[in-house]
C-alpha cells in the first residue's frame, strides 16, 4: 500500500522545513534563501528583498464583513510588512488574482483602489500579475520586492544572549477586531440583527485595516540602530518570538506586565472574558515588529513611545520564559495562527 | 442602483487594462512596469525581471490526468518562460501553494520533485514562499525573477515595418495533448476504460512536460541577435501576434505553409478530424517564443534548424493577414485561451 502522511502531522513550518530541506542554491547573487520573512538577491551593490503571500477567501478573509477596498490596502500592507521586517524599503509589488462571476467589475474597482491607496501610501509600484478565472472563491497571490543597502537586512536569526526584546505598537487588537466580527455575523446569520461594532472602531481597524511599520523601519535609520534579529507579527508573538529563538539558538523571557496593551482592546477582551495577555500573546495579524536590539541600544527604543521593550534573550538551555504579573514562571507557548490545521 | 458590470463584457486583457489604467510607478528603479510578459527593475549596473503566474486546479490544470511530479515541473517552466520572452535569464523563483486535505504529504513531495527538477535544469534558486489550506482546489503561484544587461530586455513594443516574424519549435501540440487526455477522460468517466495514449507520447508531452526556450535566448547571445519584439505562446499564435501588433502598432501577414508542424501533432489532428493549422494559431500552452527580427538578422536565423520564419510586419493601416496556403487572404483572428470567460 503507498504510504500517506497526513500534512496535520507536520503543522505549517514543518511541511516547510519538509519541503525545502533539499533545496540548495546555485546562483551567487541568491544572498538569502527560504527560511524568513523574505529573500535577499544581490543586485550589484545594493541587495532586492523578495517575499509572496497567497490569501484565499474562507481561509485568511471573510468577505461578509471585509469590504473589497480594506481587503486591497490590506493585502499589500501584509506582503510588504515583511519587507520592512527585513530592514528594507519595499519598491515594487506583482499580484495576482483568480475571481469568480460573481465578482462585477466595480467590486474589483474597489478592491484595487484599496491596493492602490496602499501603493501610493507606502511608495511601492505595482508592475505586474496575472489575472485568472476561480472555479470558487477569491485568491489573492502577492509579491513585494524591496531593496536593503548591502548586509543591511536583518534576519531571525541573529538575537544574542542579553539582548533585549522589544516590540512597536500593541498587541491583540486584529485578533479582538476578528472575534467581534465572527460574533456578530453569527449573530446576523441566526437572527438578522444589524452588527453592533459601537465603540470598537480601534479593533475593528486593527483587523480591516492594519498599517506596515515603515515608520518603525525609517527610525532606526535616523537613530542607527540595527536590530540583531527581526520579524513581522503576523500569526502572534508567542509563535513569532519561538522562531526567533529557535533560528538564534536562544531563549528568552518575556514580561506580561511589559506587554504593549490598548486600553479599547483591553476593556472589550474582558467584556468578552477573554484574557488580553493571551490575546496579546497569541493573536495575529496586528503586523508589528518583533526584533532584538543589543544593550546599547536601550535608551534609543526607550525614547521612542511607540516602542516597547518586552523582556531579553537567554542561553538556549535556559528556555523560553513567560513571567506573569503576579510573578509567575510559565513556560512560552506557541499557539499561532496555524493554517495548517 | 448600483452598476455592476458583467467581468466578460471586458476579458481578461481588457481587464487588465482596466484595472491598471491608472497606474502611475514612483521608484526611479521601476524601468518597466505592467503590459509584457514581465517586469524590469533597474539594480545598479543589471536589471531584474519579475513574472508571476497564478494556477488554479480546475481552471489551468486538472488532476485526474496531471502528475503532480509533471505539474510542479510545468508551473516553473511557464512562469519561466516569460522571463526568457524578456531576453532575460531566470535566477530565482518563490512558489506558494494552497492545499485541501486530501493532499498527503507523499503528493506534495511529488509536486515538489517536479519543481526542483526544473530548478535543477534552467538553473534557478526556489528562495521562498508561503504554504496555507485551501477549502477546495490546489492553488498554484509562482513569481521568478531574472536579470538581463541593461536595456537588453526585448518588450512587445519594438517590431518595426520589414521585420521578420519568428516563431521557435513547434506549434499545437500541447492543445492536442489536452484535446487526447480530454477525450480519454470522458472515456474513462462514462465507460471506465483505460485511456488509449499509443503513438501519443509526443502531443502528452508538448502538454504535459513543456520546456522553456532557454536554448533560444542562448542562441540570440551568442549570434548577437536581438529580437526587435518577443513575448512567448501560452495563449496561442494569433492571440500573441495580436498583442505584438497592438502594442507595437503594426501590421503583418502570417503564411500558412510556414507554420511548423509536427508530424505527429498533423497526423492526430486529422485523426479528430481538426484542422492542424487552427491548432497552431489558437492552441495554447506551447511555450514558444515569438518574435521579431531586423532583415539584417535573416541569415542567423535561417541557420538555425529549431526556429521559422512565419511572415514579416506591415504598416498597421494593412492590418493583420493570413494567407492560406491556397493563396487566399484572411484577417487573423484572436482565438486564443482566454481565461475570463
Amino acid at each position: 500500500m503507498e504510504e500517506r502522511t497526513e500534512i496535520s502531522t507536520l503543522g505549517e513550518f514543518g511541511l516547510i522545513d519538509h519541503l525545502t530541506k533539499n533545496n540548495e542554491t546555485k546562483n551567487a547573487s541568491t544572498v538569502l534563501s527560504v527560511g524568513d520573512d523574505a529573500a535577499v538577491i544581490d543586485h550589484f551593490g545594493r541587495q532586492t528583498v523578495v517575499s509572496t503571500d497567497l490569501l484565499l477567501e474562507g481561509i485568511h478573509f471573510d468577505l461578509m464583513y471585509t469590504p473589497l477596498k480594506h481587503l486591497g490596502y490590506k493585502s499589500v500592507v501584509a506582503n510588504i510588512s515583511d519587507i520592512y521586517a527585513m530592514n528594507a524599503t519595499p519598491t515594487q509589488i506583482v499580484i495576482s488574482i483568480g475571481i469568480s462571476n460573481k465578482f462585477s467589475v466595480e467590486a474589483l474597482d474597489e478592491f484595487y483602489s484599496g491596493v492602490y491607496t496602499a501603493c501610493e501610501k507606502y511608495n511601492v509600484d505595482l508592475v505586474g500579475g496575472d489575472t485568472t478565472t476561480s472555479q470558487r472563491g477569491f485568491v489573492i497571490s502577492i509579491t513585494a520586492i524591496g531593496e536593503v543597502a548591502p548586509d543591511n537586512f536583518v534576519k531571525r536569526d541573529g538575537a544574542k544572549v542579553n539582548d533585549l526584546i522589544c516590540v512597536s505598537g500593541d498587541l491583540g487588537g486584529a485578533f479582538l477586531g476578528l472575534t467581534i466580527l465572527e460574533r456578530e455575523k453569527k449573530i446576523f446569520e441566526e437572527t438578522g440583527a444589524q452588527p453592533d461594532l459601537e465603540n470598537r472602531a480601534y479593533i475593528v481597524g486593527r483587523l480591516l485595516k492594519p498599517e506596515a511599520r515603515k515608520d518603525v523601519i525609517d527610525y532606526f535609520a535616523e537613530q542607527k540602530i540595527v536590530p540583531t534579529s527581526m520579524m513581522d507579527i503576523s500569526d502572534g508573538l508567542s509563535s513569532e518570538m519561538m522562531h526567533i529563538c529557535k533560528q538564534s539558538n536562544v531563549g528568552c523571557v518575556l514580561y506580561e506586565d511589559k506587554l504593549p496593551l490598548n486600553e479599547d482592546s483591553k476593556n472589550f477582551a474582558y467584556k468578552l472574558e477573554l484574557d488580553p495577555t493571551a490575546c496579546a500573546l497569541s493573536g495575529g495579524e496586528d503586523y508589528e515588529l518583533l526584533f532584538t536590539i543589543s544593550q546599547a541600544d536601550h535608551k534609543k527604543i526607550e525614547q521612542n513611545n511607540g516602542l516597547s521593550i518586552i523582556g531579553y534573550i537567554t542561553e538556549a538551555a535556559a528556555g523560553k520564559k513567560f513571567i506573569t504579573r503576579g510573578g509567575n514562571t510559565h513556560d512560552l507557548v506557541a499557539q499561532g495562527w496555524n493554517h495548517i490545521k
